[in-house]
This record gives structure tokens, sequence and C-alpha cells, in this order.
């Protein structure tokens, strides 16, 4: 049985954990969130699961607990920043925050990131812009687990595209997708509970397609509409890599393998709808367009017409009020982990 | 046997037809030059075999050809335009020229545009950029193709993204792809030369999965990486028509139905390379990588790895000397066309 936890609990818990293992107390509060909000809109794969890998990453030196994110140009609308080898939450929501701020004075801000690392959901970043009534995108490379299209070795991130637009009444319109056809995350869900994977997501490590997902985790990811997903992924290495001077595909250092710094590259953009047909129009025409695409018929087979970010939305609403579900596996992993750094993980065997 | 001609001579060709339903010359002569690009790099459905509809709806008076692009609004770096339903590609050249301009002193730069018609392919804008040493983005919604994902109804065109970013020495990467998983012009072409679909590209009237591009042409198209492509596709027309303050989906009218104005919309990004690393930097690490990802070792059965556009530049460079092939049903269309407007089609008899 799954335990189920409060969010504000998971956040508390992640954040010492983050701290124990060393990071700024602000930088563990920011990664803890960015974790626990992938937990609660039901992307379990970006949760708290993986907070023995950042621990791991932050305790064994391949994170610079001590990082600031460092400007090295400022154009006004456009930010180059240097993350120093930090956690990538906290570098990717301050660049963000940056560019929102930047945004409300230009109309239009970029800000783009080297040396930094895994940063979770790109849609943590892209959502930021809803607050300031703005339209956020973030996307960022990533440990290569794609190959060139037609290739076998990976050189591509599964570089993760996320875009966020507000509505009026209604919830935002959010997209947040890795550029395979699946996220690595999902195949490390599928393994943990070892179910197959659907076909056309993975290679093994022979080249030939595969449905195990320890195969796939060890093999090749296939990017999302074939040859389309491997333009788009490679799109992302040049704004977040080559733009940044920062790491580009092969370049990237594997989250999972501790043996070196990521060097991942972030890029983020605001657009302010104020310059052009302005907040309260935008969100009305997107709520209009969202209720006639959701009245459509659904197709034999089909319940329900769902807008991009919907399901997550309505799973976010589900899991604030009844908590977080956490495997047994995950829950065991989170309990060695605290133990290992000294924080009470009591809570966990109650969920 | 397909006649090949110089790209020179169609592009004077169909100028002189646009000219002669009702364009103004620069309108025409830009306009132009999109389509005969477009059959230079290969994508014969985006090229002159288009120019029978372009002149329909002008000599219809579905398109203004006195139209000129009129600001709505100037925040420095963020420009909302209105094209006035003028031609579209003349409308997205000057956009995206003056969005350039505008990047070129602020480093960053959006154009958006709203009122437009169809502007071919969408590569055409992004590259635009190249030549001042900058990345180019170019997006437009379009006739409503696809329906919402497990949807049965056109809501959503086959809205295209393009992104062009400047090599060194090599050649750029230009990504310029649909997010339907087939654009509609593939459709068009395999109409045409009477050849079957691949699966996963199209719905017939009756939802349900066909490879017969009529059929397909009747009914839907599939979005690029299933519920993936549905999200972008979602963005863009956000993005151009909700943002814009122009028509989405279902409001834009069908392109060659000429029963109504489209009112299409296109959004344009520039971002100088400047602000960041540099053009030169920027130029030896796109070469390196790009050197890697065709370096990789090709899985079985395939010949050569590509980057992004690469077959098109190859393309275009075998076009630009032998010529652009023109099967026989296009010439016997242009060449009705061009008597139809008074324009002399003497040479489509002889290539």
């Amino acid at each position: 049985m799954d335990g189920r936890f409060p969010a504000p609990l998971l956040v508390g818990f992640a954040a010492r954990v983050l701290e124990a293992a060393g990071a700024r107390r602000s930088d563990a509060l920011i990664t803890a969130r960015v974790l626990v909000e992938a937990d609660l809109r039901g992307i379990d794969s970006h949760g708290v699961a993986r907070l023995p890998v950042y621990a791991r990453r932050l305790k064994g030196g391949l994170i610079n607990p001590r990082a600031r994110l460092r400007g090295l140009k400022d154009s006004g609308s456009v930010l180059w920043l240097d993350a120093q080898n930090g956690l990538g939450p906290p570098a990717a929501a301050r660049a963000m925050g940056r560019c929102l701020e930047r945004a409300a004075t230009e109309g239009l801000a970029m800000a783009a990131v080297r040396n930094s690392n895994h940063f979770g959901i790109a849609g943590y970043y892209a959502m930021m812009a809803l607050d300031r009534g703005m339209i956020g995108v973030a996307m960022s490379n990533a440990s290569p687990l794609m190959a060139p299209w037609g290739g076998r070795t990976r050189m591509l991130g599964t570089n993760p595209l996320a875009v966020a637009i507000p509505g009026g009444s209604g919830p935002p319109v959010v997209m947040d997708m890795a550029t395979s056809q699946a996220a690595r995350g999902k195949l490390e869900v599928a393994r943990r509970l070892g179910r197959p994977l659907p076909p056309g997501w993975a290679l093994g490590p022979d080249g030939r397609p595969t449905t195990d997902p320890a195969e796939g985790l060890a093999g090749l990811l296939l990017p999302m509409g074939a040859h389309k997903g491997y333009c788009l992924a490679v799109v992302i290495e040049a704004l977040c890599g080559a733009l940044t001077g920062g790491a580009m595909g092969p370049e990237v250092g594997e989250l999972t393998a501790f043996d070196r710094p990521q060097g991942v590259g972030h890029a983020f953009i605001a657009i302010d709808p104020q310059a052009f047909v302005g907040l309260e129009s935008l969100g009305r025409r997107m709520d209009e367009y969202g209720r006639k695409l959701k009245a459509d018929r659904p197709a034999e087979g089909v319940e329900r017409i769902y807008l991009p970010g919907e399901i997550e939305h309505e799973e976010r609403l589900r899991r604030v009020k009844h908590g977080v579900p956490l495997p047994p596996a995950v829950r065991r992993e989170l309990a060695a982990l605290g133990a290992e750094v000294g924080v009470e993980v009591g809570f966990l065997a109650e969920g």
C-alpha cells in the first residue's frame, strides 16, 4: 500500500535532508519545493523519489553547496548566468525570477544559465510566470539518453520544454514535456513498479526495441515523433549548451553516475501579455478556446478530453487534499537516507 | 518526367502571376521568393504548387492586395502587428525583419502578427536571422486539421515551428516542422502522386486510421508524438492567436475553402548570441557538436546521420545547380494559371 503524506511535511523533510547533505538553507528549501511540486502534480518520477540522488551528489562534492548564481552579461532584457555547479532548482528558480522582473519592464526577457545541475520539472519555472500574469517558457539540456536520429550512441538529453500560459477564470495551459517520447523518469517508475514499457519508448543497449525498463535505461530513449523530437532536442542543446558556453550532449554528466559534475544548461523566456493584447483578453480567449477543445465529442474508447496540464492540475487538487502517495520502495529509500544524514524519519512509517 | 526549372525563372513567373492577380509588386516578389525557397529546399508541398491557391484567394478578394503591416503596440523589444488580411509571406518577412532590427539593439526581440494569411515555410523567416548572425524562431497557426487529443473535430492547425541556429564554418541547424506527425502539404503531394500514406499520419472523416491521402485530407491529421504534438499545437495557437487577439483554432479560415479570410497569426523571436557567449563561439560549438552527431555509427539499415536542416541544405545546393523539378500535374496547373491571368508560360512546356 502507498502511504499518503501531506506536501508540507515532505517539503520540510526534503529541505532538512538537503541541508544536512550540505546545501544552504534557502537552496534546500527551493529544491524541496520543486521536488514536492512534481509529486503534487503526479509527476512521481521527478518528485522526492529523486532526493537520494540529489543528496548523494551534494555529499559526494559533485554539486557545489556554496555556489551562487553569477551574472556573466546583462543586456537589459537578456541575462547570461553561471550557476557555478550549484543545485539546479535554486539556480533555475532565481534565473526565472530575474527573467520575470526584466520582462515586467521590457515586455520580454530571456535568461540562460550554464554550469548547473538537474532542475526537476521544467514546468515549475514556466509556471512561475503565471503569478505575474505572464507567459513562461523553460527548457534544459540533460544527461544524454537519446541517439541522433538513425544513430546508436547517447548524444542528446531528453531535454524538457515547458510553456505556461495564463487562463482567465479557468486554469492555465501548462505544457511540460520531455523531447523523448517518454521521460527517463517514467522508465524509472516502471522499473520500480516492475511494469513493462509501451512499445516505441526505448531501444536496448543492442539498439533493438525493448519493453524492459532496465534495458531501456541502459540503452536509448526514442525521441518524440521520431526525427521531429531529435530536431527539437538538438535545438534545446543549442540554446542551453552552445549559447551559454556550457556542456552539450555527451559533455553533460550523467545524473546517476556520480562520477563528475553535470554541467547542465537552462534557458528561460518570459513574455508580458501587456505588450500584446493584454492579460485579461488573453485569459478570456484561452478560456473560450479551452472550453471548445474540451467540448469535442471524444473518440471511441476515450472518456474525456484534457487541456495541456489539466490532468496534473486536477491531480494536484486531489493530492493537496489527500496527500502525496509514496510507494513502499520510495519510503524505504527515504527512511534510509534520513537515517544516514540524521533527519527524523518516523513519519515515513505512519503514512 | 519532371521538368527542371531554374529558381530565378520560377521567382519571376510567380511574382508576375501574383501581381497580375492584384498583389503589390514588392509583396508579389517576397511571396514568390518564399514559395521558390521551399521548392529549392525540397519542400515541394509549400512551393510554387501552392501558387494557384494564393492567386485564387487574391482574385477572390479573400486576401487584401492593398494591406500594409500596421503596428498596434511597440514596446522596444516587442512588436504587436496587424497584417490587415494581406498576403502572409510579406507580412511575415517584414515582421521578422523588424524583429531582427530590434534584437540587434536589445539582444532579444519578439514580433507577433494577427490577421494574416498562410505564410509558406516557417523556416524561411527563422533563417532570415542567420545573415545577421542571430538565432531565429518562427511559428504560425493554420487552418484547423487536427482534433484535440482524444477528440474528433478539427480544432487545431498543423501549426509549424521553425528555429534556425548559426553554424561556424559548417551549415546552420534549421528545424522546420509541423506539429502534426506529417505536414498537410505532404498529404497533398501523396494525393498528387497517387501514393498511400505511412500509418500514423491521419484519420479518415470517420475517425478511423487511414493511409488514403484524400481521406486524410478530408479527415484529421494526427499530432507528432501523440499528445505531445497536441500540447505544442495548443501553445502555438495561444502565442499566434490568443496573444495577438487573432483567430484561434476553428476560427482560422481553411486555406483551400475560398469562403472567407484566414485570419492566421504568426510569432517570431530573434536572439542575438552577442548577448550570450558570442556568435563565433556559438558557431564553433555548433560545428563541433554537429560533427559528433554525424560521426555516430548508423543503426541497421540507416546510411547516414543528418543534422536538422541538412537534407534540405543539400537538396538546395543540387536544385540551385540543376533546377527545381516540377511534376507534369503542377506544370499544367501553373500553365493554366498563367494563361488565365495573362502571364507568359511558354517556358513551362520546355523544362
